[in-house]
């Protein structure tokens, strides 16, 4: 099955040369190479080939797709989101807004533990509908992979319900899923006075069944002050490491907590995040192969301080964006949105924010061999977008979703 | 013809009684009214009947559409745009993101001006079918009237292109428009060194053609420094009110300009923008019929300071939220995602700014007769959403269109 777009405007994020890009950083993330009328040739889900209109050959191929105007993108990965949850929490926004603080709204049974509660309740069914009608909706707006994190159980019972929705999504969904495990997100009523309990539970109950149906790809934790220490997140990742979970974890969301340096010192694929960042933080990530990853969503939702976009780039460091879509923090997975913020709020150039939320999307959930840029042999899944200049014009237009048509797997959908 | 809408979720911003508001202050602004479980019948286009279902009577109806699950609220009144325009601007955009400033952009050939030049180059019927896409689209996200300003003309023959092309969307077009007339945006470059030329150009040459053909409901003036002072914003309202053109104008969006209290004293229906705003500029509101009219679509795509919305309502004053939809400042229409930037950024709650966009939108256009509530009377003009639990669900789910269907006129569309 071969299937042909043709006058592409603007293909973007393309890889030319035969070597692959693991990551985009330095002056690869502040310039994205792009090709300017194009074609793209796709052969049984996978990019076959691709070049200028002024150079083309003939090809045989049973569609061709003509799509001037438009420009042709790789998906977005999508690496961290909590997108599989039983309730939206839109009483809590508004208690915030009417200024109670996160203990009052707590007192309220606000907060993680009200998901936890209503995630005790719901029916696995009920939760995987629900879920995957978010999915489509995400897809619907350019995401091609995403990762989706446990955490909102706090129980084995509700842990695995979560990573089994998420198990479904992975196999009967339509784009790559992967899951991180994340019990270590709060800790629960029952044992707020008894953390060494809750973290036996975790390592000793739960770890060993999750791992054992391989329901996690990932082991997450929440390293804050008031949630997991820098101490007891190193024993949960020393105990994963056990059944073969690399981290990625929760850091420097609220406080300079310490989560930097031990996702480092553990080789963490990413640290999430990274509100509060100072000096040793951004050293400690210099030495290392972890990819720092920003969630501006959930500080414009909050009204909080952004993370020094900047600074980390340049740094030279990998920095990748994510969507942290939740109930609580950041209720929206559209990723056209956040590159908006992080133009508007974090000063990246389009060029950076794009690369950040594909090929480092992608590099975040090592799936950079088959994802996140334009490259004969990676998977096709890509973005058509409606008419439009240029790239730059997608964070641009903000509150209108760019995309007209996604494909993927080399299916048009 | 009869239309009946049955088993509405929750039926938002009801009017009961029988006395209108002309605008939402104080309490009234801080509680919208809202039926659960309701019911409403339209006929020949006009709200006929509502109420609860449990008090339902019979009624005949030619078609009946059930919307379990779904709010309906009345349509957005965006009662501050500038949609017709010739091009986008998304390189000025980069180039802001780079650290240039607005002069060297504006040396670069950026900025109002540089709409103006594209302006006088584009067809006028590509100028329509280019405008009435977007309006298209700002509909499909809720809007149901709309104003729109010229001046990116700033030549009689641009002016005027703009403006009949705004006359068209409002005779052809599905929603009530109203055209504000805003030659005074900028200097053109011809008499960046001579403004008595060029006021002596719009109030001896531009104001008689314009208001002679009928083409402008109100008159605006960009009043801050560097563009127009003070003094001539008060001459260009007293040659406006002899043409019968009250003022809406914009004010205070980089300086206290003084634009409030020029505007107070024309009795000017909103100033707009507001951004810089203290005690005495609210007293001058609070002793007047003036509503003031916030855009944070432009704060925030600009990264500058946000409105004092709480001060003001606090002051009792009617808050009017509006999009400000431009190529340069806020090149969104998204009345949705205005109101999460309100009630994240500016900490008005969702029952503040749901009132801000509909009544008082209505009221800042003048038609609160016809539009912003859900009266006996009114214009159907009304939003069905898709399936959710109240209306602080549409600004707490951000980056999702909260628009299922749209009923203009009665009509579903």
């Amino acid at each position: 099955m071969h299937l042909l777009l043709t006058n592409i405007r603007q293909l973007c994020n393309v890889e030319l040369g035969t070597e692959r890009k693991s990551v985009a950083k330095g002056d690869s993330l502040k310039k994205m190479d792009c090709i300017e009328n194009a074609w793209l040739l796709i052969e049984d889900g996978i990019i076959k080939d691709f070049g200028d209109m002024e150079h083309a050959h003939a090809v045989a191929a049973n569609d061709i797709l003509d799509v001037s105007g438009r420009l042709v993108l790789p998906t977005w990965v999508d690496s961290h989101t909590h997108l599989v949850f039983a309730s939206s929490r839109e009483d809590e926004f508004v208690d915030r807004i009417n200024g109670l603080t996160y203990e009052e709204i707590a007192r309220r049974g606000g907060g993680i533990l009200n998901s936890a509660r209503k995630m005790a309740d719901i029916d696995e069914h009920q939760l995987y509908d629900e879920s995957l009608a978010r999915l489509h909706r995400v897809i619907a707006q350019g995401t091609g992979a995403i990762e989706i994190k446990s955490g909102y159980g706090l129980s084995l019972e509700a842990e695995l319900k979560i990573l089994r929705v998420i198990r479904r999504l992975k196999e009967e969904g339509p784009i790559p899923v992967k899951a991180s495990f994340l019990a270590a997100h709060a800790y629960p009523i029952e044992y707020k006075e008894n953390h060494e309990g809750y973290l036996k539970l975790i390592i000793n109950e739960m770890l060993p069944v999750i791992a054992g149906e391989g329901l996690a790809d990932y082991m997450d934790v929440f390293c804050e002050q008031g949630f997991f220490s820098v101490d007891e997140t190193d024993r949960l990742l020393d105990a994963a490491a056990k059944y073969g979970l690399k981290p990625k974890i929760h850091a420097n969301q609220l406080h300079r907590s310490g989560g930097v340096q031990i996702g480092v010192k553990h080789n963490a694929i990413s640290v999430d995040h990274l509100e509060a960042m100072g000096d040793e933080e951004i050293e400690a990530l210099e030495n290392s192969n972890t990819i720092p990853t920003l969630l501006p969503g959930a500080a414009f939702f909050l009204g909080i301080q952004y993370q020094p976009a900047r600074k980390l780039i340049d740094a030279g460091l990998p920095v990748c964006l994510a969507t942290d879509y939740n109930p609580g923090s950041c209720p929206s997975g559209n990723v056209p949105f956040l590159l908006t913020l992080a133009c508007t709020q974090m000063k990246m150039t389009p060029d950076e924010a794009i690369q950040a939320v594909t090929l480092n999307g992608a590099a975040a959930l090592e799936m950079s061999d088959k994802m996140g840029t334009i490259a004969v042999g990676k998977k096709a899944n890509l973005i058509v977008t409606r008419p439009m200049p240029s790239f730059s014009y997608i964070p641009y237009d903000f509150g209108n979703n760019p995309v007209e048509k996604m494909i993927l797997a080399g299916q048009i959908v």
